[in-house]
């Protein structure tokens, strides 16, 4: 990217200044809140429902939770991603805008470059995969990108992306996730979160988001550091799509996860960069995970009792705050009688009824993000 | 009811008074708009699309349309008919109040009764035919409301709740439409609906909502009446449920109706008293139908697009405003190159994912509300 990209400072100030940039282009998404899940979440597991897990046998979890979910699946394009990309382009010089933009991705980063090359005129190219679905190569066309579809394989997209930077000289590539400008832009759905429980009269305790790259984690991390509130991480299990986790665990990035978790948003492994942020003990308390059960379980709930359409990654958190006795005991220990006000991140709700369906009736089905 | 109930006359005033008194306990539900949708409205139908509707060979219509949700489902119970509820039992005396109150219903409105019982605590019978699901007899029971299972027909319902009458002498019945509380107490959503869009700087020139019973579309259309805010209705048409449609036609109210329309909380006749409102041409300006299939296509563009989880009744004002060519060429006539502002009530959200997982890929498959 831009050569005054790496100079950004990963601050609160300069998530609160990417904010200010994007602001007018982004949607200020509404935070909603449901007394059904305070209830389930402040309600102790019972034994039958631990006996199945590595929980097994012990006393269940006794926390006292009020949760505040921030619903970026309202935002545009359908998810936070919309946040990194405006904020990574809003800092592209003049000259730099005029020469294009470009991104491979098949999913929600897509449309999300797309959109704001759109948006600010601008050139731009997306490399999307041969087997991505054609209603996202669709998507990403309506929204006036060129379209260049390549090879499924990771190094088959780097390879189309640098045919097309030879035949667009000075066009810059959009990551998704491993870049300043594009954590800042993530962090700035948390700010609005805290301002948002402020004007409800009370103030957040901690905040939970899904971790896929670390984009949204390490730029809610970024925004939430010096305040008092807590942040924390999410994952699936599946396949060892824990990568972040694990990579805490023993105290070191893990570069490469290979995983058909039905939360297809967090498949990827973590960045380099985000990992600094999320490896920072004074930045990230803690990331856990849970399993696909868990999250089919967590995402129901979503729907059914919040009315509120979201993709399988978007659940990954609450189904840790519901679902998960590690970090139950932990709110429990830290919190006491008072509990915890904890704001969970909605990223996304770019599935489909013909997804959801196949979901909960298919036991066999993934998801086809890739 | 109460004997002061018929007194209360069906004017605006009387709704914005209701509002007043239920206010406290209600939700002041969003409304959401989306692009997408208004551009969607406003692009005319292909001639193939047409092709296979009543309206083949015809010019398409060319409304400009754009659109405003009120998203119902998120009121308490998941629709509006909390609304028409609290206002009910707030008019009763706290004599009538202590003596109890009573329904009989398998699906919102007995949620709305017992969720309003439980706020005044007031002690509450619900009739409940024993072909209700499980689910929603589990779901009124954990309100607290003490619960008869009758017959599966209406005058099996009845005689359960005449039975109830004698052992609770002044109980109270609350009806699910036809009375005047509850058509007030429906039209309260409107009300904000209209204040919502003038909060964005424009104004409404419509609203359109589901025709069942008749309580909400009565509600609106008297809330509405002197604003110069047209209010139509909307009807499934599968197996004649469209009564209300063909009733205005036939300039008498139709009191049967046999249907397994998939908009399965407008498959009730429309009440007499909301039969007086809704067919006096000064306060309504129409009603539309659409068919099983349309309502589908609606739905599934409000949850995939719009990320908003709803019922299929919910989805037919929009189905009429997408797909029904009578009404978007009066839209284009009346409203010309300036277009229309046409508020839209998302009725509820009271569905599950196994019945959206059926509906959409199991062509029999009827919803089991009864």
């Amino acid at each position: 990217m831009a050569s005054n990209s790496e100079h950004t400072s990963l601050t609160r100030t300069s998530v609160i200044e990417a904010h200010e940039l994007i602001k007018e282009y982004i949607h200020y998404t509404p935070v909603h809140t449901s007394k059904t899940l305070d209830e389930l979440a402040s309600t102790p597991r019972s034994s039958e429902d631990l006996a199945s897990t590595e929980w097994k046998g012990q006393e269940a979890a006794k926390p006292k939770i009020n949760l505040f979910f921030k619903c970026e699946n309202y935002q545009k394009i359908g998810a936070f991603k919309a946040r990194g990309a405006f904020h990574a382009v809003s800092r592209l010089t003049p000259e730099e805008k005029s020469k294009g933009i470009m991104a491979h991705s098949s999913g929600n980063h897509a449309q999300a470059v797309a959109l704001v090359a759109k948006t600010f005129g601008i050139p731009v190219h997306i490399v999307m995969p041969s087997i991505a679905a054609p209603s996202k190569i669709a998507g990403t066309k309506s929204l006036g990108a060129k379209v260049v579809i390549s090879g499924p394989s990771l190094p088959e997209r780097e390879a189309a992306i640098a045919e097309l930077l030879e035949e667009n000289p000075g066009a810059t590539v959009i990551p998704p996730y491993d870049h300043p400008h594009i954590i800042l832009g993530q962090g700035t759905a948390s700010l609005e979160l805290e301002d948002q429980v402020k004007k409800l009269d009370t103030d957040l305790d901690a905040i939970i988001t899904p971790l896929g790259g670390g984009g949204l984690l390490a730029g809610t991390a970024t925004a939430m550091h010096g305040t008092g509130i807590r942040v924390f991480g999410s994952e699936p299990r599946f396949q060892g799509a824990n990568d972040g986790e694990r990579g805490l665990k023993q105290r070191a990035r893990i570069s490469s996860v290979s995983t058909l978790t039905i939360a297809d948003g967090l498949r990827t492994p973590v960045g380099i960069l985000n990992w600094t942020v999320i490896s920072d003990s004074s930045k990230l308390k803690g990331i856990y995970s849970v399993t696909e059960e868990q999250i089919k379980k967590a995402m129901k709930l979503v729907l059914e009792r919040m009315k509120i359409f979201v993709e399988p990654s978007a659940c990954v958190p609450l189904a840790v705050v519901l679902y998960n006795e590690d970090f139950r005991k932990m709110v429990e220990t830290q919190a006491g009688d008072k509990g915890w006000n904890i704001g969970v991140i909605f990223s996304g709700g770019n599935t489909t009824v013909d997804a959801i369906a196949k979901l909960f009736t298919d036991p066999k089905f993934i998801p086809d993000r890739v």
